[in-house]
């Protein structure tokens, strides 16, 4: 059975097959939030801070930090910025993170400052990046993201995509790091630009799965870009690509429907044991409410069942795929 | 491609792996609903039209009728009650009708009166049973849904269950019927009682289709049995099993949120084309909005999109397979 295993300080959680849905709270992450890069660059963290503690009382499993505040030579910024953000954030909550940044140096600098064992977020079928980010996820023994495109961009042949995502875990294995500690992200597209968007990633999900053994992951709400009522796409898509295999997601879990959407499948899936989250989530949930309980305002990190009202959109992974 | 030909008088649905789900809309059911046993007993089917049109607007694709009011001697009462009743509701909607009985005569009663092509609901594998509806199903070349639970009851077993639908699919062909006319249902059990019963389910479903390449069936809500908040629990089960490949469920289509995953897993499944429904239905949608369009008064029978309100739980699988 595959095991990814990530942990914070004190805390530990396994991504599996027979685990509860891991979901990675994609909130920190200045990309398309014009005002966050500016508080952050700033060195304001009020946002970041509330973010996490929000994200975390929502269910998140863990959280990604992604400090890209400017296009305009990262190399300079980013590793800094990137260590004072995790610290904070590890200072916040105790959720295992993902380390998200296209900037080799930046990801160094937080592993080097990073407690427990953080998620690398990501590295591509591209050689350049293989050449230098698998070296830092051998030394630091830490799993990673691996999204399946390279050099020729995002092939919208899925079989091309598998051919790249198997490539990539043979490199690692060449450099020593085990399938178990690759998750792979096969690239979700919008289904409203391409009708077959979601069967593809359905039947990429399965072959990670049954040939390579890998745990998967995407950037969720991708499926649903341009269509209206998107969290109606995003919920029926969560329920569908859990049963198709996935195992983790990067989403915002600040949205009642979608982590509803994510619970329910536990439950279907057989990994919410004894429906003991959804009985403790929804025991008082009344008829006609909106599909969330109640928020709160005071917060555990990471305590399941509470949720934070409110949570505006971002464009972190789809901006990334534009730009892709 | 296995195509199940389902009609009214004037409207031919196909049930299909390549077609929109197929929503059997279950009001239109006395069982567990005593003052509608009640009413139908007295001659009074204002509650039948209402559901009728309710459950037209709220986007069924067919409407099951079910006319058991009573358990004392059903075959004095029952054929020329359902004749009624089947009657009222052609008069009323435009939607193919599943007739849904225990008792053989009722069915062929309901036949003789029935336009277009009905589905027959159901035949088991007891072999009563067999000997009884598929002579029928044979002469009024109709489809049927095949139950699989035979004088034994109803397995545990997922591998007992794909046996017995796989003996009633070949028993149907002996009879002439072939088995893109067999529905089958593997029969759902509650999920809070059998942690495992989500996934037995998806593993049917997957031999169903490729091994025995039939359609399918199930009475949805049973899933939900005994949890809080069962809405969610049902909207996280139909995007699994579509995803599975099952093509039709016997439901509540007056609940806005197990619609809104139907027409979502359609979108996702490819099967709403260019997302057409899915816009038409939520292009004004608001954000924070209960997860529903707004109900509507004047309904035409069969518009997707148009919501109507309110709407009981009913027992009806619930209470057969109580029985079973």
């Amino acid at each position: 059975m595959t095991r990814t295993i990530v942990a914070s300080a004190t805390r530990e959680i396994v991504i599996g097959f027979d685990q509860p849905f891991c979901v990675i709270g994609e909130r920190i992450n200045p990309t398309g939030r014009k005002k966050l890069a500016a508080e952050m660059s700033a060195g304001n963290f009020e946002t970041v801070i509330k973010d996490a503690i929000a994200q975390a009382a929502a269910g998140a499993t863990m959280l990604d930090v992604n400090a890209g505040v400017t296009a305009v030579d990262p190399n300079a910024t980013e590793p800094a910025l990137l260590v004072q953000t995790l610290e904070i954030v590890q200072q916040t909550v105790d959720l295992p993170l993902s380390i998200d940044s296209s900037v080799s140096a930046a990801i160094e600098a937080a592993l080097k400052v990073a407690k427990g064992r953080p998620l690398v977020n990501s590295v591509t079928g591209e050689e350049e990046k293989l050449e230098a980010i698998l070296p830092l996820v051998k030394k630091y023994n830490v799993p990673v993201v691996a999204i399946s495109n390279d050099e020729t961009g995002i092939s919208m042949d899925p079989d091309v995509r598998f051919a790249v995502a198997k490539k990539i875990v043979e490199r690692c294995a060449d450099f020593g790091i085990p399938a178990h500690d690759v998750v792979v992200d096969p690239l979700v597209m919008p289904i409203g630009a391409l009708g077959d968007a979601g069967r593809q990633v359905f039947a990429l999900l399965r072959r990670l799965r049954e040939e390579l053994k890998v745990n998967t992951t995407c950037g969720l709400s991708n499926i649903s870009f341009g269509l209206p009522h998107r969290h109606g796409i995003n919920a029926g898509f969560i329920p569908m690509v859990i049963g198709a295999g996935m195992t983790s997601a990067i989403m915002n879990p600040v949205r009642p429907q979608e982590m509803e959407a994510v619970r329910a499948a536990n439950v279907l899936n057989g990994t919410d044991r004894d429906c003991m989250t959804w009985i403790k989530t929804y025991k008082d949930f009344k008829p006609g409410e909106h599909a969330a309980p109640p928020p709160v305002a005071v917060v555990t990190p990471g305590a399941e069942g509470a949720a934070a009202g409110g949570g505006r959109r971002r464009g972190g992974r789809e901006a990334r795929m534009a730009r892709g």
